[in-house]
């Protein structure tokens, strides 16, 4: 119930106050009520200003608290200093929504961040709704409501349509407003959330799911504020056949250092968001074009299991364009269905391989419309384009209107206009067909598509780490927990370890070594070496007693020169393993996501070749399979060539287990590290042989 | 002189007859006549049609012979099968220019291929210039020259310009046209080449570079016909100050195979074409579009050395865009000049970070106009990005003029502009302004730009291959060498070996081994075995004499499973050599390009990671350095963290002196291979340790 006065007073206010309005054209803040009336807004406007009686023709208030009726929404365009003495005021007039354009908060700097935990304070406290501060307000043009200055509401009229906007630019709302106009169609909603004090992406998103408006979901994002939220938004409206298709800026920002010091900035933080949008069911593009070009294409549409495309096109090089970036996209045309072939044959037109190549002699209505027909009739078929050349142009009637018949079609039909026809491409697009003005753009949202999966939202998790796990750590007491320390975490999750003892003289180790069986490895425990080799603390395939004496007391001399005894934990005394690939295993907070687990092949290639999966826990066995998939450098263990396969089934597992960490209950881990986990050949297991884990300071 | 009357005739010809013409509109046969009228067309026009009096009012003739008056060009729209007898006419009548629309020829399987096998050599021994056959005209709007039947020329006017355009797809000449005549700005010639019996991609462009109308190339590319001409006018035109600019179609086709039986198929062949383009300094661009908004932004440039680039902007969303793009390409924003930072204080405009975002405030003439001129004056910018928000879509004077000014400026200036804006794109096309209506291709073309080099043909050669080589190889008198023979002929073009000896018996090797010294390798010399370890046909690490006659006795007991006596060479007894990394250094013919070079780290993980590095023989020694430097698994040689560096400086060499096998004068390499070349450590070398080199066949 509260969500729906929420969500009328936001999209469809009756009284709108406008706070700080201005009669001065050349100010901004004139604009709101300018737009308001244009667009045909069918409430009332209540411009607040002192220093004006009347604003374009409408009586003015001196204060929000003089208006006479309640007030749905109020528009803050005031000076930072003064905006929350005028929410407290919309509080106390029980005012339900707050849309606040005036910027100086969190975007900039210090002094605005301490103003805008004020601002959130007050929500808090209040249950007051805002959307912003810093937002250049919202469009609802099937209720005719344009509050907002963004300068495209210079547009002569607003062209209501079925696609939601949720952006964290302003400015871009106008963008996507203005190419869509173009085409004669529009928008259901543009929300610019702004700094999200409180209303936020997957709120507004949320919001749009239960608009009947709105069919599909646009994002236009530079970071997330809460993954959570948009991870349960999403999930509702794969459920509610809604897709969302998010554009995100800042693709080449460093991100929040993921490193430690054994594995390097490996994880850019852009891999992670995009890992995250997909495993939500998001769908992601990288041409800004593609964003507002895709959206009929999704209409209706399920995430598919095939790859198959077909291309039917009056240009070859047009055709071959599309066909040519599918390509390095992995993604290959269908074989021409026998029927078109034959059809084909009898106007006298050879289709060789697999662009369908109408010629200028397929260039009729009826051509057309067989050819696609028996393209969308056929199973084996997932999506079809169709690529018009110059009849696009100088003959959109005859070029278009044989396709817009398949409007609405169960399978996919994108158009990809090779001149340029701005009235062909509105005529497609106000049918509800995906027409696409470059060729590639064309074939991003055709990758996009086929790449959709459905939210693994829907999996329900990893069975929790045991009691056993939070005793452990809680036992340990300190917050880095080192390799056998963390070996023992580890195991407790599941993951076996090589068997050792941890030695205090060589009398000990000798005994522990017997015990044990050879060959041995011997390595000094300390908090203070972590590049044990470099430092002589380490020694390999011992192979007997007399050996593992020599190699305790090398080890202590050696490591003299950097430890005191105080520093020295003992010689850890452990069977020496081999296997056929060592793996890394990393576990990092990304300040934007939170958890994600990390699988690369360890050493310096992984860093080199920047080859890595990154996965968000909890992790299901089969993507512990996609990520071991996914790193080349584990080819060596998947039966590349002549050699032995791996335990890629033990590997997984342990990934699954490693990723529980995610899921204790006591504690946090900040960062944890295997490296290297063994993995041994089929049937043979794998053992995670160092690494470490760091709690969260709390 | 005879170039002068093939150009006339081509671009400028004062008669031109129509072979083949015809009155039926719906005939694509019809177009050409209709187009030259259409057009203005100033010469004279022979419709020749046995069946015909007129056609659309002009006089028929019935034979090419029966013209009263000499013509220039002739273009022949005849049936496939009559077309070589229209030709052998024109050859009787002296008419210097035959232009084909006719297909059915090399791109019609073998019996086309036949055709026009006949119709090259009509060219051969008569001296006639054909253009196509398969070509769909050309189009030079200069001079009122429309003789194609692409439908674009249904545009009401053709707009001259200074952009040649010369294409291998017929179709696209026509998307080209559509693009930037609807920004009412046009192209000085646009020429389809077809199937380049004759006239091809070089020649044209070599027409063009004479072109005083015409101030920049592009190229539709979708293979090379002929890359040593192209050499030659990419290094004519850039000394001539026209900037090539080529797009490529067949960016995912697989390519010709590369690969032999160690490396597989590494070398896609589209990057040895990239590498082909970028040495010769064409420039490449991938997305269609950039093709031609390019242009305007490379008229009078020169390639830079510095990566620094400005973003001015009025809408922060969209020059982030940009910014993040060139982000990923490695291009990172200048620091805003403290000039500008103080002149927007006094504007009240606080710059912070690296983009320079005037807001709303800053959208006044003035301002663009100083801030721009500024970075325009800044010696450390190369290239500045003005990006238009949407005052450029409802004030496109406002918002355009004031860069209109820049145009022509010596430094490079791109404007986006974020909205619909086509009446913008326009004004700033007109002036010479290079306007971007994409965030993706303004930051192509920037990257473009910057990535732009002269052309490597500058540049003189290696030194050939001495006569001792060419010796080496005549006096082993076949078509394959294998590791011995190969590495004498590497040793003789300067690469060095190890030491090694022939043995046939144990007793033999022993004298050889006492003679070299330990540790020692020993293998199987033999045509039939190429993966010797598996064939147990090496042993590694022979510490002294009595191991050596073990591991001749075992080498020879594994190989007798698989080979005669007679097919084994005998056992090569050779230097155990270290080092600190392995490499792989290919020679390949690629189909399109002729020989190339491919520098990788060898082993499973260069093919996994497609990790190489390819150049064009003749290398230079810097060229050699950029291998190294390119290929990412060789950062273990160049210093990576605290590892020992490889003696790189003596790999260039190799490089070098291995390139060299493209200048033999005798012979002709097919595929050669050094796999390994060891790199020891920095002075010590490097050394071929296995070969093999496979002569054409001649």
């Amino acid at each position: 119930m509260k969500n729906n006065r929420i969500i009328d007073a936001l999209f469809r206010p009756k009284t709108v106050a406008l706070v700080g309005a201005s009669s001065d054209e050349k100010k901004t803040s004139s604009r709101a009520q300018r737009y308001l009336l244009k667009h045909g807004f069918q409430g009332d406007i209540f411009p607040v200003n002192p220093n004006r009686k009347d604003i374009l023709g409408i009586p003015c208030f001196p204060t929000l608290s003089s208006i006479p009726v309640p007030i749905d929404q109020a528009f803050i365009m005031l000076p930072t200093a003064k905006v929350i003495a005028a929410v407290e005021e919309c509080v106390n007039l029980a005012i339900p929504c707050v849309n606040i354009l005036t910027g100086g908060f969190a975007e900039a700097g210090e002094k605005g961040i301490a103003l805008q935990t004020r601002l959130a304070r007050v929500c808090q406290e209040t249950g007051v709704r805002i959307l912003g501060p810093n937002s250049i307000g919202l469009i609802n043009p099937v209720d005719r409501v344009a509050l907002s200055v963004n300068a495209m509401l210079d547009l002569p009229t607003l062209i209501p349509g079925n696609v939601g906007v949720v952006s964290q630019s302003g400015s871009l709302i106008g963008a996507l407003l203005s190419h869509v106009q173009a085409r004669e169609a529009g928008y259901s909603k543009l929300v610019s959330v702004g700094n999200e004090v409180d209303l936020g992406v997957s709120e507004i998103t949320d919001f749009l799911i239960d608009d009947a408006a709105t069919k599909v979901i646009l994002l236009f994002l530079e970071t997330l504020r809460s993954p959570q939220s948009l991870k349960a938004t999403a999930l509702r409206a794969f459920r509610a056949g809604k897709p969302i298709i998010a554009f995100k800026l800042g693709r080449s920002s460093v991100g929040q250092d993921l490193a430690s010091s054994h594995t390097g900035s490996i994880a850019g933080a852009d891999e992670i968001f995009s890992q995250f949008l997909s495993e939500n069911g998001i769908i992601r593009v990288n041409l800004f074009e593609t964003l507002f070009e895709l959206p009929p294409l999704m209409i209706g549409k399920k995430p598919m299991s095939g790859k198959q495309v077909s291309i039917v096109t009056t240009t070859g090089g047009g055709g071959a364009m599309v066909a040519d970036i599918l390509g390095t996209q992995g993604i290959e045309l269908a074989a021409v269905p026998v029927e078109i072939v034959q059809f084909l044959q009898t106007k006298k037109i050879e289709v060789s391989g697999s662009l369908i190549d109408l010629t200028l002699a397929g260039t009729k209505a009826e051509i057309v419309q067989k050819v696609i027909g028996i393209l969308l009739d056929s199973p084996e078929i997932q999506a079809v384009i169709m690529v018009v050349g110059s009849s696009g142009q100088f003959h959109p009637k005859l070029a278009v209107e044989p396709i817009l018949r398949w409007a609405g079609s169960d399978k996919p039909l994108a158009v990809y206009v090779v001149p340029n026809a701005p009235f062909s491409l509105a005529m497609l697009t106000q049918a509800g067909i995906a027409a696409f003005r470059t060729p590639e753009s064309c074939a991003e949202a055709i990758r996009a598509l086929l790449q959709w999966k459905e939210p693994h939202s829907d999996w329900q998790g990893t069975i929790a780490p045991s009691q056993e796990t939070e005793n452990l750590i809680r036992q340990f007491n300190k917050s880095t927990l080192l390799e056998r320390e963390a070996g023992r975490v580890f195991k407790s999750l599941g993951i076996s370890i090589p068997v050792s003892g941890l030695a205090h003289s060589a009398k000990e180790a000798v005994e522990i070594g017997d015990a044990l069986g050879y060959p041995l490895v011997a390595k000094v425990l300390s908090e203070k070496i972590l590049h044990k080799t470099e430092a002589g603390a380490v020694v390999l395939n011992i192979k007997n007693a007399e050996e593992l004496k020599s190699a305790y007391d090398q080890i202590i001399c050696s490591v003299s020169k950097f430890l005191t005894e105080m520093e020295q934990e003992g010689i850890l005394i452990q069977k020496m393993e081999t296997s056929l690939q060592e793996v890394l295993l990393g576990y990092k907070i990304d300040p934007v996501i939170g958890p994600t687990v990390v699988l690369g092949t360890g050493g310096v290639l992984t860093e080199i070749y920047q080859d890595i999966a990154i996965r968000i826990p909890p992790l299901s066995l089969k993507q512990a399979f996609e990520m071991i998939e996914e790193v080349k450098g584990l080819a060596v263990i998947r039966g590349f060539r002549s050699l032995p396969r791996g335990d890629c089934d033990a590997l997984a597992k342990a990934i699954v287990n490693f990723s529980r960490l995610a899921d204790l209950k006591q504690f946090r881990v900040f960062e944890a590290e295997i490296n290297p986990i063994l993995v041994k050949a089929e049937g043979e297991g794998v053992l995670a042989v160092d690494g470490m884990l760091v709690l969260e300071n709390t």
